[in-house]
């Protein structure tokens, strides 16, 4: 569907339920609240849901809104490329969807209607670009909105994803009344007390390994509980191994269950890190992938060491 | 002086020699090569010069660069606000400076004409918007260098200074040849092994008071000299005390001397940077600033937590 067709969706439907996707970003959220309060604007009833609770992280995105009692009648979804990723919560909603709005290129289609731009940044990059072309005016929580979306999904303007579009959208955007500043220091820049000590905690245990150009952290389940830090301040901690300098295969190995441990391995231009995952069963992207490996971790590290080396084309041993 | 009168000056002029400042960065590094190869491409002679040796970490700033043999008629500084800022190696050019092309509002007026716009996000920035005002044809080099001078000055686009203006030359560079998420990477996310093992180090030592408000790392010159780690893996360490969740003062101690260290201060918009460091003979801007206290130390320590208790308003005690 193009952007009048959504207009005109938008017009002559109400009572609408905007999805967001499970483990929620600021993409996903900033698009889902700035398109409700759009659609409140345009006199419609609309509500934001998740699976999850909204973390609080994102707060300044859900500032000011409030749930609105009616009965949903039209299902958007938004920065969600397949119905597995709704979550428990929302996943009475699969099969129901009326129109989806995303960038992603795996988007399975599920949706009755799909607006789909799987050139743009965010899925924040193309309400943008709709609200822009229907001239619908933007507010500056809306703006707020969108931002963050466009900000986060591009690592701050940074990641490959990033495009001229992305760019002249910021530009327009931080004219509106808002602290971006804010904005992408708590996105970007704030970690927890616990976050850092988790973060020191691995650096220090970081191994190199052929000539430093693999760097390996391993981090097993009772590691996690004397840490005392809570289970979300693990996750995405598998950037790390590739920020120092030469290293071009950071991997890292997370206990699942007693003899399970999963794989998050992320290259650069060097090497293909999903044909790398796919000799364990697992997949991906070239540049980060993922696979699940049995075994004790010293077996784990072994089997990995052996297959990075003959990437590498270097003796196993070193 | 306007565009058009620095594009009559380059005309009008030749044998050109461009100064950049002391501990150089991507944005007086790239202004100066993009620069250096707009006017040899203009025809001109043209050297791009540094009190130091150009550091590794730009090298795809002057990758393919070369010294041109010529004695210097016109001396050209950019993104230098104070002659105190040449360096040593450049300091025979004080007071011989024909053209300054700047963007900080401290600007001395030292040259003999001044393009000065304090509004822009970088020196790279005001070349960027000379050169498409002037309709002169940009390179992919230049584009790269122009990009990497804004990229950097701006946090990636994450600062205060960060403006729509930058966002628009952003969006427009990148549509030439070269490969943003690589100089991004290399400019904000590698790390060398020392220098993650230095801020691992200073992370597990930092110790927070008045209720996790004020964070404090200290750094004695036994520390640096344990490490192993050259010196320079010590710079700008000054960003990390403010980097956890909840902190309004983030406080960096540096032995300088036996009995002198050089304190960093770094605050959130709930307290003045400058007006702290001005109670102990420092200064800077107010959110970022520093000075020298005098003493052993714990002695300096409990002077400066003294000093926030009474900021932020809470017993020293806490």
């Amino acid at each position: 569907m193009d952007f009048d067709e959504l207009k005109e969706f938008f017009e002559t439907h109400d009572k609408f339920l905007i999805l967001t996707h499970k483990s929620p970003d600021g993409d996903t959220l900033g698009c889902g609240f700035a398109l409700c309060s759009m659609l409140r604007e345009m006199d419609k009833q609309a509500n934001v849901v998740n699976s999850e609770n909204f973390p609080v992280r994102y707060n300044f995105l859900y500032d000011g809104y409030y749930q609105q009692d009616f009965e949903p009648e039209t299902i958007v979804a938004v920065d969600i490329a397949d119905e597995q990723l709704l979550g428990s919560r929302l996943m009475q909603y699969a099969g129901k969807i009326d129109v989806c709005i995303d960038h992603h290129v795996s988007n399975k289609m599920f949706a009755k209607q799909t607006l789909l731009d799987a050139e743009a940044s965010a899925a924040c990059l193309i309400l943008y670009e709709f609200m822009r072309a229907e001239d619908i005016p933007i507010s500056d929580h809306e703006a707020a909105c969108l931002y963050t979306g466009i900000a986060t999904d591009t690592g701050c303007f940074k990641y490959e994803n990033t495009t001229p579009k992305a760019h002249m959208a910021a530009a327009d955007l931080m004219r509106f009344n808002f602290n971006f500043v804010k904005i992408n220091r708590k996105m970007f820049d704030i970690k927890s007390k616990d976050r850092l000590r988790v973060e020191q905690m691995m650096t220090a245990e970081m191994e190199y390994y052929f000539d430093d150009r693999c760097s390996v952290i391993c981090l097993t389940t009772e590691m996690m509980k004397e840490s005392g830090a809570e289970p979300a301040e693990f996750d995405g901690l598998a950037s790390i191994p590739l920020t120092v300098d030469g290293v071009v295969c950071g991997i890292t190995i997370k206990q699942r269950h007693e003899k399970v441990f999963k794989l998050s391995v992320r290259t650069t231009e060097e090497m293909d890190a999903s044909a790398f995952c796919r000799k364990f069963g697992g997949g991906g992207h070239i540049r980060a992938a993922g696979c699940e490996i049995e075994g004790t971790l010293d077996e784990v590290k072994a089997k990995v060491l052996s297959a990075v080396s003959e990437v590498l084309g270097v003796s196993a041993d070193e």
